[in-house]
C-alpha cells in the first residue's frame, strides 16, 4: 500500500500545536498554564447530576433519541432570551445550537470559505480557530493588536491595501473580550469602529464571546452583536459556565445564515446532544448558570492576582505581560534581548527541568513571522490552585531568568 | 446589506433533504417512516441513568471538563476490545472517538476529500453521506447495486472507466450490512471481490457498520475491516445500542489515518463529550449495550415483519421491496407504470392527505438520473410502534393503488 493520498489542507494543519498543548495538559506531574481549561471547582456538579437526572425522569425516553439539528426549541428559546439580555433581541429561529465553540466556527467557515478567500483574524489569535480556517485553506491575514486589542487603525490600512489588490476579505474573525490570547478587551470606540469598517467594506464579523461572562471588574462594553445584529455572527460556548463535557454551544445571527449554517451542521454532526440541551436549559432558565458564574469569577480573579503577583516579582526585567479584566489569559512578552531564543524551543525545557507547560506566541499567529511571537507565550492561570499557579510562574521566570543570562553571555 | 457570499460548496448542498425528514419527523401526528430513528422503547433508560450519576460520582468534578480529542484512553481501549470481537485485532491508538456517525465520515471526507476528488458510493446510498460529501465537493460517482447489494461487477467497470480517463478515485464509501437505503446485506464473496478491486486501484475503504448488530437472522458475513484492516476505515456509532442523545461513534483505522483526523478532529469539535465517553465505556464494558441489543432485535425484527406483512397485503401490483436481515429499512420500488409520477412529488400528497411520511427515493442517489429514483422509496421501520406501522403502510399502499389508477387512466 503506497502512503496515503490525504486532502492537500491536512498540510496547512500540520502545523496545529492544539495536540501537543493537549497532550501536556494531559501529564498529571506538569503544571500546565497550556489549555485554556476552566477550573473543575467551579463545575457544580451536585447540580449537574441533579438536572441530568430531572431531564430523564422529565422528559423520558425520547429525549435520549435525535433532536433537530438547529437544536432543541426550549433551549433556543432559552438562548434568545439570554442574547436578548445580552442587547441583542433575539427570536429562537435566529440561533443554532452547536456542538461547542470550536463547532459553531467550523460550521461558519464550512458556509462561507472557499479555499484562498481572505479571512481578517487579529495578530496574535485563538489558535484552535487559525486551525479551523486553515482546515477550509483561507487565507488568513493577521491584523495587529497593540495593548488595547485589535487595532481599528491597523485593520483599516489592511482593509485598504486589500481592495487595493482588488481582493475582497470574507469574514474577521474576533474575541472582542478577553481575548485569546493576549486577555484584552476592544473598547466600545474601537468596536464601533471596527463596525464601521465592517460595514463600509462588506465584511462579515464574527464575535467569539466565549470569555465575556467571566469578568473580574471593570465595565462591559457592549458586544459587537448588539451594536450591529444584522452584521455580526455571535458565537457562544456553554464549556465556561456550565461544562466543557456537556460539548454545546451556540450562535446567533440573522435567519437566513442560520438556516445556512444548518445544512452544514447536518454534514458535520446532524444534532447535537438532546438531552444534554435539555440540561443546558434547565442549567440556564433554573438560574445554575448565574450561580456558578458567580461562584467561578472569584475562582479566576483570585487565580489571575496570583499569576500576575509571580510574574512581576520573577519575570526579567523588560518583560510586559497583560493585566486581563476577566476571562482565562494573560500573555507575555519577553524582552528584545529574548529574540535569540524561542519561547517554542524553549517549551521542551520547560517541560521537562521546570515541569511547566505554556503555549509559545508562535502559535497564535497566522503567518509565520514578522511579529514578536517567538519572545511571547500565552499563560492560562484558570485551571492550576492558587499554589500551583505561584509555583509554576516562578519555576517559568526562573527559566526565563537563567536562558536570558546564557544568551547575554553568548552574546558577548 | 448584499446578499451572503456564502462558499461554493453550499450550491451542492442546497439539495439535501435531511432537514425536510428531520422536519416531518417532528410533527407529532405524522406516521414517520422517514428518519432512520431507533426505537424509543429500546433505550435501557435506568441503566443509562444510573451510569450517568455513578460516572460524575466515580470521576468527580474533572469528568466535566475537556478530553483528549483522540478520546477517553478507557473507552478507546473498550473500543479496541469491541473490534477485536468484530475480527479485526486493534489497539487503542487506532480508534478514534467520534461526536457520532456522521462527524466520523465528516472527519474522513476533511482527511481526503480535495474538491473535484472522486468518492465511490452505491447507488442508492446513505443521504446523509451523500449530504457530508457534497460539503467537500467530492466528484460522487455511483456503483449501482443489484438486488444483492453493490454489484462487484458494476464497480469493476466504473472503476475502469474512470482509470481509463486517467482519474483515480480516492475512496469507496458503503454500509455492508443491512445498507442504507436498501436493507441489504453483502455476501462474503462480494465483500472478498470489492476489496481485491480496492487493492487493484489503491482505493481507501470506508466501512459503514451502523446497523451489523441488530440482525434479525442469518449469518453474519465478516466485516470489511475483519478481511482487510489495513485498507478499511471501519466507521461505526452508539446511537444504536446506546442512544442518538450521546453522541458518539468511533472509527478503527491504522494509526497513521487516526492521527491525521484527529487533526481533523480539532478542527471540527476538539473533543467528544468526557462523561458522555464514561458511560458509553460503561455501557459497553458492563454488558449493558449487550442487553439492550438483546431488547431491541426483536423489537425491530416484528416491525420488519408488520411492515413486509402489510405491504405484500397492499401495494400495487408489480411492486417490490427489500426483505432486511437486521437494521431499520426496507427499500420499495414501485412497478414501472408509476414512471409517470415520483415519489418526491406524491411526499406532500402522503403527509397531507394520508398523514405518512417516507423518504423519496432520488434522495438517496448522487445523480439526479439514470436510475429508478422517482419511484423507489426508503420506508425506516424503526421508530413506531407495530400498530402504527401497520396504519401507516396500509395508507402509503392505498395512496399508491390510487394514484397508480390514476396515472394509468391520465395515460390512456
Amino acid at each position: 500500500m503506497g502512503g496515503e493520498r490525504f486532502a492537500t489542507r491536512l498540510d496547512g494543519m500540520r502545523r496545529s500545536d492544539v495536540a501537543t498543548i493537549l497532550k501536556l495538559a494531559e501529564q498529571p506531574d506538569v503544571l500546565s498554564f497550556a489549555g485554556g481549561l476552566p477550573a473543575p471547582e467551579s463545575f457544580l456538579i451536585e447540580d449537574y447530576a441533579e438536572l441530568e437526572a430531572a431531564v430523564l425522569r422529565d422528559q423520558g425516553r425520547a429525549v435520549l433519541g435525535y433532536g433537530p439539528s438547529a437544536g432543541v426549541s426550549a433551549l433556543r428559546e432559552t438562548l434568545a432570551a439570554r442574547m436578548e439580555h445580552f442587547g441583542r433581541p433575539t427570536v429562537a429561529d435566529e440561533i443554532l445550537v452547536t456542538t461547542g465553540g470550536i463547532a459553531a466556527l467550523d460550521l461558519v467557515a464550512k458556509a462561507y470559505v472557499d479555499a484562498g478567500d481572505i479571512v481578517l483574524v487579529g495578530a496574535p489569535s485563538y489558535l484552535a480557530a487559525l486551525h479551523v480556517l486553515r482546515s477550509y485553506q483561507a487565507d488568513i491575514v493577521g491584523v495587529p493588536l497593540d495593548d488595547q486589542g485589535l487595532d481599528p487603525d491597523a485593520l483599516d490600512t489592511t482593509l485598504r491595501e486589500l481592495r487595493a489588490t482588488g481582493r475582497a476579505p470574507k469574514l474577521l474573525y474576533l474575541v472582542p473580550t478577553f481575548q485569546n490570547p493576549t486577555g484584552l478587551t476592544l473598547s466600545e470606540t474601537r468596536r464601533r469602529r471596527v463596525l464601521e469598517l465592517a460595514r463600509e467594506h462588506e465584511l462579515r464579523v464574527v464575535e467569539d464571546s466565549a470569555y465575556e461572562d467571566l469578568r473580574f471588574e471593570g465595565e462591559a462594553p457592549p458586544r459587537l452583536c448588539a451594536l450591529d445584529p444584522e452584521r455580526v455572527i455571535h458565537i457562544n460556548t456553554l464549556s465556561k459556565i456550565v461544562a466543557p463535557s456537556l460539548r454545546l454551544g451556540w450562535l446567533a445571527a440573522r435567519r437566513e445564515i442560520v438556516d445556512a449554517l444548518v445544512l452544514c451542521k447536518q454534514g458535520q454532526d446532524q444534532c447535537s446532544t438532546t438531552a444534554g440541551q435539555w440540561v443546558a436549559h434547565r442549567f440556564l432558565s433554573e438560574g445554575v448558570a448565574e450561580r456558578q458564574i458567580e461562584a467561578a469569577v472569584p475562582i479566576y480573579r483570585e487565580r489571575r492576582d496570583v499569576c500576575l503577583a509571580a510574574l512581576a516579582e520573577g519575570m526579567p526585567e523588560g518583560t510586559v505581560w497583560t493585566r486581563p479584566e476577566g476571562g482565562f489569559y494573560t500573555w507575555i512578552t519577553l524582552p528584545p534581548a529574548f529574540a535569540a531564543l524561542d519561547t517554542e524551543a524553549l517549551l521542551p525545557r520547560a517541560v521537562a527541568e521546570q515541569g511547566v507547560a505554556y503555549v509559545a506566541g508562535n502559535a497564535f499567529y497566522a503567518a509565520p513571522d514578522g511579529h514578536a511571537g517567538p519572545r511571547q507565550l500565552r499563560l492560562a492561570y484558570s485551571y492550576l490552585g492558587l499554589d500551583q499557579v505561584a509555583l509554576g510562574v516562578r519555576r517559568l521566570a526562573a527559566l526565563f531568568r537563567v536562558t536570558l543570562d546564557e544568551a547575554r553571555e553568548g552574546g558577548r
